[in-house]
């Protein structure tokens, strides 16, 4: 604690696995990050999405919906198709619900990636090795998300899915071999 | 590792970004560690808003549809509309439909900034310009979830979630940009 | 930072809460690991009960459906009543959902879990009292996929939950309780 206050913040901090020292560690910081905010970019495009289809999830959004009307001019276009499901709300257009799923998706792949790959930096894996899990696990998101959205024929989207889901689980097992032995 | 095993456990563990003698460190953990409860009282409110409206999820939770009717004497009320939307499960009351999509917003904002959080503490911010990121995006979090469950009247609840992805956007940058520099 | 560069690197890295020679950081890192793995086995539950149902989430994905039925050499079986619900996609298959939600969950309540923890594992907890709460957590969610899928009688699932979601609570107890005093 000594040195702690004595103006060595910075040194005795940086030593560590969990630090910026560790480029191990400052490559995972990339990756991931990179990766929620393509997990972000998402959620952007969904609300693009919902504009462009007029399809909105509450009744105090009808207020942009108006809004879309009144810039456009017109009730045509790509409309929800409100009433037409006979549900009340005309929440479930399949362009919504596309993006919609590529973000579930995203959440259920990426989240854990994160979490596992914390672990993994502190089983002081090669970092050569290291550097291609992430590389691999960011490109298989990216070419899922094109796959996801363009659409893409299958198996393109299963496949790439695969791919992040088997780097993942990599990376687990490496986190209980080092636990084990 | 000597003075690992020499009762020095504290001290040997404590001088580092991710501990609890970092402050930036402290204030990220009690803010992250609210938001994520934040999240879990949606959940505790969910399973409120379906024993009131009376809308499960499964067919076995229809022994709770039973509990509640027996203790209110009478099957009226907010019920979820059983079968009149022709699906077989009354699983889509608008209620709980809007605790729902609550709840994965939450997921979708919350989690990431806790995410980023970790690798934003590790570049070492100012003290002033981290608590206020946190601050932000609590805040922020608070102001969305009143405006969907009130619900007040739009863009209340679209401004407050973009504060939200907005700071955690900017805690994101400062990451790249401590990396590639 | 000297004996950082000297070949010292392991002995320097490993000494600190978050690292392998902390035994309530290993314990830590193998639960959720764990439970994190299981999320990923529902995940791939769901593409078997997607395939044993024919019911996929995409026009694109009408290739596996073909895929099945011609390894079949029939349409009957669990299909998924195309049409019968008039939404043009047949994405809404009781079994499927069943899946689906448990995965929602999970997501819900898993990596809360992982992120609280993270927390508590820097609060330096006694061994014993986290290696309990990871324990509880872990067996706690197995009980509940189990009873979702089952299905098991109800309140089993409620119950296996709220133990889950009792223990994230008391982790972050906790945390706040460090920070606070």
């Amino acid at each position: 604690m000594l040195h702690y206050s004595c103006g060595a913040f910075n040194d005795s901090m940086s030593n560590g696995l969990y630090s910026f020292t560790n480029p191990a560690f400052v490559s995972f910081a990339g990756y991931s990050t990179a990766a929620v905010l393509k997990m972000f970019g998402i959620a952007a495009y969904t609300i693009g999405q919902r504009f462009r289809t007029k399809t909105f999830a509450t009744p105090e959004d009808d207020v942009y919906k108006q809004l879309v009307s009144s810039l456009l001019g017109s009730e045509s276009g790509l409309d929800g198709g409100s009433g037409a499901r006979g549900r009340g709300r005309d929440c479930m257009n399949a362009v919504v619900e596309r993006v919609r799923g590529n973000h579930l998706n995203d959440l259920e792949n990426i989240i854990p990636f994160v979490l596992i790959g914390l672990f993994y930096v502190g089983t002081q894996p090669k970092y050569d090795c290291a550097l291609w899990h992430y590389r691999l696990f960011l490109l298989s998101r990216l070419v899922h998300t094109i796959a996801y959205q363009v659409p893409l024929p299958q198996p393109t989207r299963t496949l790439s899915w695969l791919i992040g889901y088997a780097t993942t689980i990599s990376m687990a097992l490496r986190v209980f071999k080092i636990i084990i032995y």
